[in-house]
């Protein structure tokens, strides 16, 4: 099957996410990234496309221009992805699903709930399919989670403990002029008013709500900024009621030294509990209750259907971050071949408005509850 | 050295903790178990003095006639530890110290405030020590822990993240009229008002404490009762502000499925961060900022005189639950030959009164906020 | 850049390495597959081809045909991945190098010494490039490791461990009709006289070299078929004894169940050791002597240029075995680009001809001595 | 019950056993020390005997004195502890068996094979019990490890790894002068011909053969000396041959730096294999081929009789070292009641004479095997 072809906002240098997009892009050979608006000015973005083996027609000094030339070609591309700063998503988006041409954007879903209820609209309306890279949901034993929560496995959910704690931010990175991502991610005007909580809270609410079905019903969050002149969160301590009466706690942190990425979900039921780590994804610990601990690894003893089908090597070759931002693309890549071949596209695994609006409103909820003192306040 | 003569109050048949608090009191010999009042009839009493090899004579029937001839014999207690249910800790601690006989009690404190209250006076007003069996900062790498944040290694404290799940009470165990443990623990009579948060919670906030220095001024917590019928709380999801402005969250629970006792703290500042885990006490995490974790071991390359002091096997020759508890043990007996001597004993790192005032404030401040839908309480 | 034309032999239906060099050729986007001779029988291999998206002139009935077509083309591939099973390399080999195609070999090099040693006058002959895809050697801490080694980090190295579990031939799997992998990889005929010292034990020896910079003088090899049945080999154990001194052991296995590709090494010198695990590749832990053990993470804290070098995400994200062999294949475009440019390639990091050789030496070796009732033998 | 009487030779001041045997000894209540031959002159006994509260006249120059002296009291000693180095094990073990008083002696059996065999004569013709501490066969999941074998959980057996790699010896401590343990363990005169394989290697050769329940046959082993001057080995890697058919590999090492007492064993059979490491001790890995692995924890889910009859503490409240010491201790507390009771002792799972000389036929056999340059010897 011809690769789907691809373009691209954001990403040129200095930029982390856009190469990760790409390569998830790349590795099952779904995707040819053929055009791109790269960077805020045309020079630079010339030079990135370059860089990346663009035709010198097609790297474009902004998203308006590329939607409207790409959109005219009969070899136009069929999707793009957008990779620029939070405060950047809105626009692009609508720019290109207005004129049918799918949208692989990065979370959240924008900065402001403003943006996102424009968006929203625009998405509703369009027959292009917006997805969003919650990327940590394409991890193949948190597809087997998933299932295994649905399935029952754990019997009703009782409590969810999620935390995403990294350390990069300890310091006062974005002050040293050097640290571009530090930057913007720090900047309410670029990022949207979550700091930690919007960059990384938003993943670990997110992949709580993915595995255990339920969703957020009120929070209480105790925002920090322990960094002095910071001028958004940098840890956050909120917390969680399901639906249904489950309880759960997320804290997300970015100045707990020695943490990397260190995303991890622990979800307990009546019968049972689940216990993942994204610093070592192979794995998951299924622990029915009354029962010996058993340690699950990817594509081996105890993997299901749901992992398997988004494992590329055998159990004991591990596959990583990028194999799993990669199952996003290629799940993607069937929902828009489905999509133009007329047919239902399978979105039930893939996050996308839904995802992007509740990640929004958890946002919201956590930064007003915050204000309030910790205050109870619905999503 | 002679032994100090021990006598103790509890620790009959079916009791657990005493078993523990007898091998604590015997590993180093600093300790000679030679009467008790060790159930709530003579007979039992008697009969579990017999298989502990006490004299017929020094088996009692209860603990006031005990303290009594004990007060009375030239060959007396010098020390009685008091493992009862938390509801029989005040009236024993009281009727020994009063007769100047030292006293190492299980924690808590008491099971209610106005026990607390009641005892702390005669504490205050006794010549003889009290010590509270807070164990887990008897733990080798706890000592260390403590002695490096004192020491500067980890910068101001920001972050402190304490957890303590378990798995014993994920369904009703206190209905199958076989588990006399589930049975008084969840009975607030006997227990006290808080279930979990006062059997686990307690340690977990006594440990987060001990290690950072540092007061909880404020929580807010959100407790369950997840199991049906039951009288207490099995989880609590507790957020903390300490002095100085460290934030932290607590979690305790009894119904989290693969957890056997995984009291757990992390402790994140400025400049470094530490993570112990209890089920694996003789390793302790330390992360300074921008280097290399590095995993320092009991008694091994990187363990200082804190953990030092209180080890007896070198690096890889692990030491466990019962030498953890030996060190409060053996750290009670050379206070109590100093107090004996006429010297100032050194209490530095011995849990007392305090820490058990702490504990109870802190289980009525976390059922009082939870009672007020997660408001902040001081403690 | 444009990518570079890759071929491929071998990798069609039912095969499992050759799914793995696609997506190591595709990851960092250095190769487009164009042509292949992907299976046995002319009709199989255009099917495997329009699978995979190949034009049908470029889809070959074997690979004479297709070195001869592609080398007569204008456009014609410049490299050629050969990931057929081992008696099937040599041939495929000669014929694109004689043409002055670049190959991309599997490992081992050959099934027997005789095929390895035409195999290598061809390769010392030829102008284009011979790169051998021990694919470990790729993974970013094995980089580090090496140069931590050649650094002199450990001092003069002691004791080597390496091993190298697998538990997928437990039970006589060849034998059921419906795994072709066990099928070839346990005859002699297809796999070579060695079973898992060749599929599994030569990549176990060959990373023992590369970190230490080290060669192995001489082994004795105890090698056992445990299932019965079995024509070669599914459990070696092998004393190793290095050039300089060093000693070490070698294990391999695939008859250990619950060791699902547990390739491990260890090494010690005179002032510290390394260890690493192939399952958790993102780690490698520095042991100073007298020090604190050190966890080193890949593009972490502690991480060092020759890890760096081939990270594509930061700390805490983590790369697997995918990108570990994509690190094979885009070293190798580097050097195929430097040859096509007249430059000389770096091949300072890359298995070639001589680790091919090594291998095979050590098959020999370990065949004879255990032949010889584990008498030592030298490579 | 009244507790036994013991008496120790060696343990006095700079020992490092004798302290491990008196706590193991004290834990559960089955022992009280009451007279000591400690050290090697009559003023270091006595102050090292009053160190420990032994009446003076209970604290004996030399161990002859001891024995007729206790032999001949009402209240003398019914055990002795023998814990002084390999070379005087054998002559105070003669001396109180001939009297009648039992023995537990620190392994191994002696320090050379004439010693053992005479011992092994009054050993057998004495009524009075010898036990060896090979203490690793007290750890409960051993035990349980034992009894898995045992009952056919893994099949027949095919491989058994096991390794005790330490680093204490990593550079030459016994020339500093100030480590007496490092003396006389690398002094031919006091520890053996054997090092590492004298001190630890018989531990794990041990280990291996209680868990597996199989006698290993032959050996091939190489043995080095890396520390410059040092006097026996402090490495060695043997290839094992075990009866019935299974191989194995056995390492020992006191230079691989980062390794404190890492004694680790696994074993695989047909159907399944279990893993179990001494500084963990409280977990075993159970792998049934197929099936995902389990993580079998002391007295917790999946514990078996065999564990948890010497378990003190519930799972999750870690026992370690000195527990599983304590279990052997206690083990023969019972022997020997029973021995005094007339009644035959269990002596099942305590290690006496046989595993003492299959220790020492080991220990020959590896060094006659490494004198041959890796030959095959037969124990």
């Amino acid at each position: 099957m011809a690769p789907i072809r691809l373009g691209m906002v954001g990403g040129g240098k200095d930029a982390f996410i856009g190469g990760v997009h790409r390569i998830a892009a790349r590795i099952d050979g779904q995707f040819d990234l053929v055009a791109g608006a790269l960077s805020s000015t045309p020079e630079r973005s010339a030079e990135s496309g370059a860089a990346l083996g663009l035709a010198p027609d097609r790297c474009y000094g902004n998203y308006e221009e590329m939607a409207e030339a790409e959109a005219a070609r009969p070899d136009g591309i069929q999707a793009v992805s957008i990779v620029t700063p939070n405060h950047m998503h809105a626009g692009p988006a609508m720019a290109f699903l207005k004129r049918g041409i799918h949208v692989i954007c990065d979370k959240p879903l924008t900065a402001t709930m403003e943006q996102a209820e424009e968006l929203a609209e625009v998405i509703r309306a369009a027959k292009a399919l917006f997805i969003l890279t919650h990327n940590y949901t394409g991890y193949p034993m948190i597809r087997q989670a998933r299932e295994m929560v649905a399935a029952g496995d754990l019997g009703t959910i009782r409590v969810v403990q999620v935390e995403y704690p990294q350390d990069w931010l300890t310091v006062a990175a974005e002050e040293t002029g050097t640290n571009k991502q530090a930057e913007w991610r720090t900047d309410p005007a670029r990022s949207g008013a979550g700091g930690s909580i919007g960059d990384i809270g938003t993943h670990a609410h997110n992949l709580a709500c993915f595995v255990t079905g339920l969703q957020v019903e009120t929070l209480a969050a105790d925002l920090q900024s322990f960094v002095p002149g910071r001028r958004v969160d940098d840890n956050a301590h909120i917390l969680l009621r399901f639906e249904g009466g489950a309880r759960g706690m997320l804290w997300s942190s970015q100045v707990a030294p020695g943490n990397e990425n260190g995303l991890r979900l622990r979800v307990y039921g009546e019968t049972g509990g689940l216990e993942w780590a994204q610093e070592d994804p192979n794995y998951l610990w299924f622990t029915p209750f009354g029962q010996p601990k058993r340690l699950l690894t990817r594509a081996g003893a105890g993997a299901i259907g749901a992992a398997n089908d988004v494992s590329r090597t055998p159990g004991g070759h591990p596959e990583g971050y990028l194999e799993g931002f990669a199952n996003i693309y290629t799940g993607a890549a069937a929902a828009i071949r489905a999509a133009e071949a007329g047919e239902e596209p399978d979105l039930s695994l893939l996050p996308g408005l839904e995802a992007g609006l509740n990640g929004m409103r958890f946002i919201a909820a956590a930064i007003r509850s915050s204000q309030s003192d910790a205050a109870w306040v619905a999503l």
